[in-house]
């Protein structure tokens, strides 16, 4: 059976990545809350213009997407996830991966922005979706780069820049990573964390992300660790 | 008129950094809450066992140390900073570059830390002694790797590594660097960040730190940037 890789969010990550899977043979699946009304959007870097280029791509509502998809990424807002989330019913993330790539990222006074009141330092957004669907295995990872690198890693050549990975669940993990891996990524590429509270790691760089990307005005970096 | 680096903190960051600058000929003072009491520390890892090896270095009180220094490095524990720098006359700090090297980690609940409460997100610990000293032109730099490398960079070769930095001060950030490039850093492995408030970023991405350091049982580590 092909994998359904279920897309939650429309904007820029969101398809991003629909099209690096779609490209790949994955059946993918955007959800969103109004698909009609999504398809609409026309214009310069709309939904429906982007969307008229792609092949075999479904556009589904966020409960629809996630009935069928075999694994679930959240590439919505911050802001927005938990809301989402909460509307899906929970029961039909049991036994799914969930891939966490979002950052709970606060631009509601400008940037650089912090993170979310109660999504930082002693708790995360990855956390805080484990908790809210306990039947999922939530997978954190690829939050801490831009987008087009995330299924595209050898754009920055060498195989030594970094992808953190953390979840409780660590045959999801190593599925994710093979998953990964697929797209071009090296297994020495990845740094497993630990459990999902490792996420507080993962989201709290965002605040030294967002700071390096305003000062050099180029977002289009990944770290890698240079050990003595 | 010789240099004298006054470092506050008698632990193993200030020991580092004491040891390093007095080597390379700089005037150095170790600044500590009771002199005869730290210098009376014996056994393994000990102040005192590790004084007795010194040549020049010397150990006066918080408040002496301030008075001697043209530069004063805060190598403090990040939760013991602020109350040490309020038992200090804030005009002995006026005019004179601070450069806080320390980090708010709260161990109270053991390892990981989290940031201290009210010194992260949207404060840190740079801003807020910034604000205790608004005569003191404040200098966020270092605190992202292990102490180690400090003063010593190029035990991790290539001079690709990276030192972030930041400050309202410019002049005070341009003579920082030249100081730190006296031990090996590159003005390219610098990051200028802007002013203080990226402190937030840098004491953030420990939150990242501590978790590579738990994963990988290795805190010899810097990051490096690596664009598309």
């Amino acid at each position: 059976m092909k994998t359904t890789i279920s897309i939650l969010g429309s904007g820029t990550v969101g398809r991003t990545l629909a099209g690096k899977f779609s490209e790949k043979g994955y059946q993918v699946i955007i959800g969103t809350r109004n698909p009609d009304e999504t398809l609409s959007r026309a214009g310069e870097n709309s939904f429906g213009d982007w969307y008229k280029l792609q092949q075999c791509i479904e556009v589904k509502t966020f409960q629809g997407a996630v009935q069928e998809g075999t694994i679930i990424i959240n590439a919505l807002n911050g802001n927005h996830t938990l809301d989402v989330l909460k509307s899906c019913d929970p029961s039909r993330f049991s036994g799914k991966i969930v891939m966490d790539i979002s950052n709970p990222l606060d631009f509601s006074k400008g940037f650089p922005p912090t993170l979310l009141a109660g999504l930082n330092n002693t708790n995360s957004l990855g956390e805080a979706i484990q908790q809210l669907l306990p039947e999922a295995k939530v997978v954190k990872t690829l939050n801490t780069m831009w987008c087009g690198l995330m299924l595209n890693p050898t754009l920055i050549p060498g195989n030594n820049h970094i992808n953190f990975i953390c979840g409780n669940d660590i045959d999801s993990k190593a599925k994710v990573m093979a998953l990964l891996n697929d797209f071009g990524w090296n297994s020495n590429q990845h740094i497993d964390l630990g459990d999902i509270t490792a996420a507080r790691g993962t989201e709290g760089y965002l605040l030294l992300w967002t700071r390096v990307y305003g000062a050099t005005k180029n977002g289009a970096f990944n770290i890698a660790i240079e050990k003595v």
